[in-house]
């Protein structure tokens, strides 16, 4: 019986047209495709993405946020409230979370910009175990030190592990099982973007403060102190490279080592009102630090000794550690010096936390109702509206669906980022009003003015708050310079 | 005293030139850059690759294998062996590697692939926690069902958790947490490329049995049986084509459910004497199958009835199952029909082995003293060798780092894709059989008649066996060529 099926099944199958010849003339027209994206992926003619076909709940939902009704007591902060109801992420366990398309589409781009600013400083990409044995971490004495914030488990032998919340033995491990370096191929700079584990306490602010979280961790070896702080000081400067080139404000600021350990250790911190992070910054000259790190009750800045700290509240996007050699000296991390004598490598670390920085973002750019996303990482830049089903300029239904086509074509770094939101069931207005909320950079209205000898198309501009009225010539211009990665 | 190191290192970084304009003029000439890649990412002038500073162990350590020398008793397979002594692995614990950077970009590349493939049959990528809750596993019995193939784990509160071999449970409570889906929506592939967690009793032959790898798992949601079995088939077309897209002969065979459950599953084997499935393969008609579905001993084919059955072995890439109603009935993951009723929906599960296919490639394609890679997945796809410094042509040099350069500039395709082995110390001839040994695809000499009036090239390229002499022309005809993802 099922064979029987299976083989109806696959004789249609066989007997059809290659799917990409046999697209639907129009989308909106009676869509019945078997599938979102009709054509194999070496199509050159690939229908636009349909917003009805995203697994977006906000939009599956058309609006009703009946799901999460019973977690509204559990959305403590606008980031988590906005990701919620916009579909990009949902809550499975306490601090653990489903990222949904749209989020997994931000983190690839998020990642891929990272990838670039460590690779532009020579960093190298690898990936570490997430299963740390408890021998490693009992050597540097962690297994102890981190206490219930490691997660642990046994296996089928009984042999004792942690899943890896950073890497810092994992790594020197490696390094040390290498055989010794020579001091030419220094500096070594060596980065995973991986997902980490941390048994918070209280984990909340969705993906804030989360027990898993996918987080990139350099570590660098370099010949000496004075290499070493190069180093440190080259990832600092790709990490303000990183945040400017992603439109977020972000402080460095003087921190504390806590049990990673180290002499050196700087935060970059969002400021927000929600941060967990105290931070004093002096009004007078670029001192900043976490008040963690101050005597209490000071206010008279010890750098310039003439400003006044004031306190803020930050967000920890990201954390550098000058480490010494505090791991390469356990675990016998070496390098020979230009006499071939071998010497213990100095190494640094530098985290970025990946799905934190999306979160802060969120939380630090957006409105209460409205997600502002950093413009690179937009889940998609664009997002065209055609009319209403059954309304007067219905038939321009067509021009917005090979409008999508066009810009996807005709303009190479848009490919991909452009949807169609055929749910003309709907009102444009109520469209557009959910389009604005996901925070799409820019909105295309295809309304009567489309239909005009001399076609004119509304286009919301979320970073400028503008709305443009353009000719098709004056769309590709302005998005032509859209910049995406 | 750190604090006026830090300063003095500041100062002098920022009285520096911006990197990217201070490149040095030869990279061979005496590289003293602090950066394997100097510049930002943004330069346009990047200096090439240099193999000097890959972290690929094999590189480092100039040939000798010191540091594997005491596991070689454990070296089990092929492709372990090839990928251990060519630094693209390490182990860590039993069952754990690290992936050292060649590997990553290989298996980057390997998910761009699967990316394209997947989404072009409609699949979104979303990403699910690795820690599930017992109680969710407890409600389809795999809690139990597993065993000790679970890696189970408490956090701080006593709560119990698996980490994630698979993840039909989470998926299938995502789906019925959404509120109803209509009939419209369907069907809705949702897919994820993570690290997945086995507990393994055995771990052997590097990737191809280990405890900790990475899976891309998809889920299908249709509204019917018949639905279903069409998406089937256009998933299992999709790893068809993936597997002809890198070039490995790839066999669908009827297999078992196992305790994933279902009623209809196909293996996607490569055939390897190292494999650890047995298969059954008819000598006349399509037909094959995992020998766990057959009677002992059955040689005549239950298709054709005319062929004979002959015995192969196989390494499992990838494993497709139809799951009917199992996993939706329980969790209550429900569609609306066109008749506005809730209905069950019907669920099938798709998993590929990511680092798997990496392992099992590497087997079946390489010769037991070079790895040959799928050409997509080479880690880079060009190796340029100068000549030995101090040699009669070692002013070729220039031109070898001119040739990276240009070929990275003028080939899009290339860009990143070539590496200069500027290991000058060492002969052509040494380098060279290094770079057979690591496979790049390409191969380029720049030997003494590069030096003529009409300069030649000596090309090896790997897929063909052939060694060409070519012009520059010829050369840039021949690298246009080269597909890359």
């Amino acid at each position: 019986m099922m064979e029987a099926v299976l083989w109806r099944c696959w004789r249609r199958l066989l007997s059809c047209q290659p799917r990409a010849l046999t697209q639907p003339k129009s989308v909106l027209s009676g869509f019945t495709g078997q599938t979102m994206r009709v054509g194999t992926a070496h199509s050159n003619h690939t229908p636009p993405l349909l917003v009805s076909r995203l697994f977006q709940p906000s939009n599956l939902r058309e609006m009703k946020e009946s799901g999460l009704e019973g977690r509204s007591g559990e959305m403590t902060c606008r980031s988590q409230k906005l990701m919620l109801k916009g579909g990009l992420i949902y809550p499975s366990n306490p601090g653990c979370y489903y990222y949904l398309p749209a989020m997994v589409r931000s983190m690839e781009k998020l990642v891929r910009l990272i990838d670039q600013e460590m690779q532009g400083i020579g960093g190298q990409k690898l990936d570490m175990p997430s299963l740390c044995s408890a021998e490693l971490w009992q050597r540097s004495e962690r297994w102890d030190l981190m206490g219930k914030e490691l997660f642990r488990l046994r296996d089928r032998h009984g042999a004792e592990y942690c899943l890896g919340p950073t890497h810092e033995e994992a790594v020197t491990e490696l390094l040390a099982s290498q055989g010794t370096l020579s001091y030419r191929q220094l500096p070594l700079l060596l980065y995973q973007v991986t997902r980490k584990f941390r048994d918070e306490p209280k984990p909340r602010f969705g993906l804030l403060r989360g027990r898993e979280f996918y987080m990139k961790d350099m570590y660098s070896f370099d010949a000496s102190e004075e290499a070493a702080l190069i180093t440190y000081q080259a990832v600092c400067q790709a990490y303000n490279r990183l945040f400017s080139r992603l439109g977020l404000h972000c402080v460095q600021v003087q921190a504390d080592t806590g049990n990673i350990g180290g002499r050196l250790s700087h935060e970059f911190q969002l400021l927000a009102d929600i941060g967990e992070d105290r931070l004093m910054v002096c009004g007078n000259c670029a001192f900043s630090a976490n008040a963690e790190t101050m005597k209490p009750g000071q206010t008279d800045c010890p750098q310039c000794h003439w400003g006044t700290l004031t306190e803020s509240k930050g967000i920890e996007v990201g954390h550098t550690f000058y480490l010494g050699t505090k791991y390469s000296h356990i675990f016998d991390a070496m390098y020979n010096n230009s006499q071939n004598k071998p010497v213990v490598a100095e190494m640094g670390c530098f985290g970025l936390g990946v799905t934190r920085i999306l979160a802060a973002a969120i939380e630090v750019l957006s409105s209460e109702d409205a997600i502002c996303w950093p413009s690179l990482l937009a889940p998609y830049q664009v997002c065209v509206l055609p009319p209403k089903s059954g309304s007067k300029t219905a038939e321009l239904a067509g021009v917005a669906e090979e409008l999508c086509h066009s810009l996807g074509e005709s303009l190479q770094s848009l490919k991909g980022e452009v949807v169609l939101d055929d749910r003309t069931q709907l009102t444009i207005g109520k469209r557009l009003k959910g389009a604005i909320r996901l925070g799409y950079p820019y909105v295309i209205v295809v309304g009567k003015s489309a239909a005009d000898e001399q076609p004119q198309f509304e286009v919301l501009c979320q970073q400028s708050g503008e709305t443009l009225f353009l000719s098709r010539e004056g769309l590709m211009d302005l998005l032509g310079n859209v910049e995406t990665v």
